[in-house]
Order: structure tokens, then C-alpha cells, then sequence
């Protein structure tokens, strides 16, 4: 495959000053190839009326840890996506690709052409263990409100729901350590099936998102 | 063992709405002690000068969640403990004992008393994988301030260090987070162990807990 290393295009040709930016910048360059060679487009997440930016942010960010490449926000009855502070944000709004939605139904009808299984995570009867969980197949996890939890809608269109389980007397976690541990825990199965040796994403998929992460003057919504 | 049901004092004596302020207290009574039955006095954190309060509570609630029993919470070279929110962290902190101290050194020779190893999760070569981790054994997990991370004394006097595997550009979590995902991988592989099916606390410990969990009036500090 045809690498990308645009970057190194002035070594060795100017000033030890250029030459020590060039070798910095073709480090990043490959840093971010072997990120994207890691990233796991059959696993995402779905926030659905978070409105916690400290939370939004915590997510994105363990979204990346894991090697998440979507994230997709639902913000409906009246709810809008939070504004977010710019440094930690921008980190890792970088890194990630966001979606956002009018509805539930739009994203779920977009999951499913995916052909993703989708999971809510609510206090409910018909639930079953995080660590029951089948994490290595294509898969959406969608996270509520921080005071209502997930909608109605969504719970009646989802395939599923699970529940991490608790054995304290609060039966509340933060929404972004609930999160981070779900995903964790599918880190942890796909390591075990070999899920982050082999790439994930098509060759041209590969390039493009190579490219769009070198791309410092991409913006973000 | 004698169970200490108090609460039930009243019951089908009075009036109707007294018979249910006694059910309700009579549920809560078993509710407090099926959590006591599970409170894990083998595994227990510290958090170095972390000074974000909403970190501070969110750790305490994840910690409610799995059963940690005790956190100890070293404050050190100027930095105070922070003032949490008051209404998320007295549900949090309820449930959980908090010790403090001014000093590693003194916190870890009590851990030590407790016949615990200590690992400390930073940035360095000699680190470990969180899920090579035994975490059934009696251990404390040291995490550090948001910024600098745990202490060169914390390191030194450790007996190990381990990393939360991350495959993402950002490298940094945030420090709620990489408490609670690691202590619910202690929560897994404790569960896988069946150390959730029976009592780690002494007889004489988990009716002292219960009786401490049941008194409204204990102030924590």
C-alpha cells in the first residue's frame, strides 16, 4: 500500500530546524496510521441527550482510547448537543467522527444499514450482564440522559438491553464512567479475538482516514 | 448471626402510614446488608492529590458500585482535599469510608499492615497491561493528580505499575474514568472468582459495617 509521507518531503534538503520538525512530523505520521490501523468501525456508540459537556468530552476521549471511529449524538425534544470546552474538546474531537441526529429513528435506520446490532442501557427487567455480552460483533451502544436515561423509542427499536452491574447502594454511575466501562469491556473481548492485529477497515477506508486525520485544517462540527 | 432489624420496631403497632415508613426502612435495612455481604475489603484505591471534585465523587460512586469498602486519599506538597458538590457526593460518600493522609509513605505502611501489594497505573516502561493484572489478590490501585500523575515516591515505593491499554492519539484518560474501568476489571474477575457469592468481611465486621451503613445520624468526614 502506497504510504502518505508528504512530510518528509523537505528532509534532509534545509536546516537541522526543518529536518527536526520533519522527523516530528513524520513521527505523527505514523502514529496516526497506526492508530487508524486499529480503529474499530464495527463498534460505536450512540449518546442520546447527554447534556453534560464534561461527560460528552470524557466519552469522546475514551472513544478514542479504544479505537471507536464514530460517535453518534441524538439530541431531540428541545435537548441540544452541550457546548464543549474548546481544549479538552478539541483534542479529541480530532480524532473521532461525530454524528449528529434529529432522532432516534434516523440513527437507528443508519446503524442498521451498517448492519449493527443495537443495545440500550436502562434499569429494566429483560436485561442481561455487560459481561454476557457478545462486544466483538457489529454493535451500537446507546447511553441516555444523566436524569431520564434512554428514551422509550429508543428501548423499543433497540435489540437488546444491558445492564453493568452494580453491588452498592447508589445504583447510579457518572454516564461517562458507565460508558468508558462498556467500551472497556469491549477493548477487552476484541483484543482477545485478535480484533486490533488485523485492520479493520477497508485499504481505501485505511488511506482516507489517514488522510483526514493529517489534514490539519479539517474542521469539526 | 443476629440480625439487627431495629427498624421493624414499630411494625403493625401504629397507624398505617408508620407500617409503611417501617416497610420501606425494613427493605432498606436488607438492602444494606445484602451491599455489606459484598463490600470487598481486599481491594481498595488511592487517589494522589486528584483535585477535580467531580472526579473525586464520581470515583466514589463507581467504588460504591463494585463494593470497595475504603478509599484512602493522600493529599500532599500543598494540595487539599477538594470540596465536593454536596449533593452527589453525600449519596457517594455515605457508603464508602474515606481516609485520608499527608504523606505516601504513611498511607502505604498502612496498606502494607493490611498485607496489600500496591500498584501504582503511570506512564513508564515497566508497566503491566491492566488485564495481565491479578486483581483477585489483596491489592490497592494508586492513581495520581490530573496533571502530573502519581508521585516519584508512589513509584518508588510500589511494587509495581500497570497501564490501561490505549490505541488511540490522545493518550490520556480521564482520571474518573481510569478508575472505574480498572476497578471493574477487579469487579470481573472477582465475580468470574465467586468472591461476590460469599463474605469477605468477619462476622463481627459485617454486623459493625451494617449497624454504621443503618446509623442516619454518622457524619463522614
Amino acid at each position: 500500500m502506497k504510504r502518505r509521507l508528504f512530510l518528509y518531503i523537505n528532509m534532509n534538503k534545509h536546516s537541522k530546524e526543518i529536518s527536526l520538525i520533519d522527523c516530528r512530523s513524520a513521527e505523527r505520521a505514523d502514529k496516526i496510521k497506526k492508530v487508524v490501523n486499529k480503529r474499530q468501525p464495527t463498534l460505536t456508540i450512540v449518546l442520546e441527550n447527554v447534556h453534560d459537556p464534561h461527560n460528552v468530552s470524557a466519552v469522546i476521549r475514551s472513544c478514542d482510547a479504544v479505537g471507536i471511529l464514530d460517535i453518534h449524538f441524538v439530541y431531540h425534544s428541545g435537548q441540544s448537543f452541550p457546548v464543549l470546552a474548546e481544549k479538552s474538546s478539541a483534542s479529541a474531537r480530532k480524532w473521532v467522527f461525530t454524528h449528529r441526529h434529529d432522532s432516534i429513528e434516523d440513527c437507528f435506520k443508519l446503524l442498521r444499514q451498517q448492519g449493527k446490532s443495537i443495545f440500550t442501557t436502562a434499569m429494566s427487567v429483560d436485561s442481561i450482564s455487560l459481561f454476557e455480552m457478545n462486544l466483538t460483533q457489529p454493535i451500537a451502544l446507546v447511553f441516555g440522559n444523566e436524569h431520564n436515561g434512554v428514551s422509550e423509542t429508543a428501548l423499543q427499536l433497540a435489540d437488546g438491553n444491558f445492564l453493568i452491574p452494580q453491588v452498592g447502594m447508589i445504583q447510579s454511575l457518572n454516564i461517562s464512567v458507565a460508558c468508558s466501562v462498556t467500551i472497556y469491556e469491549a477493548f477487552r473481548q476484541r483484543m482477545i479475538a485478535g480484533m486490533y492485529n488485523e485492520n479493520q477497515l477497508k485499504d481505501t477506508e485505511l488511506q482516507q482516514y489517514v488522510n483526514m486525520f493529517s489534514d490539519n485544517s479539517r474542521t469539526y462540527k
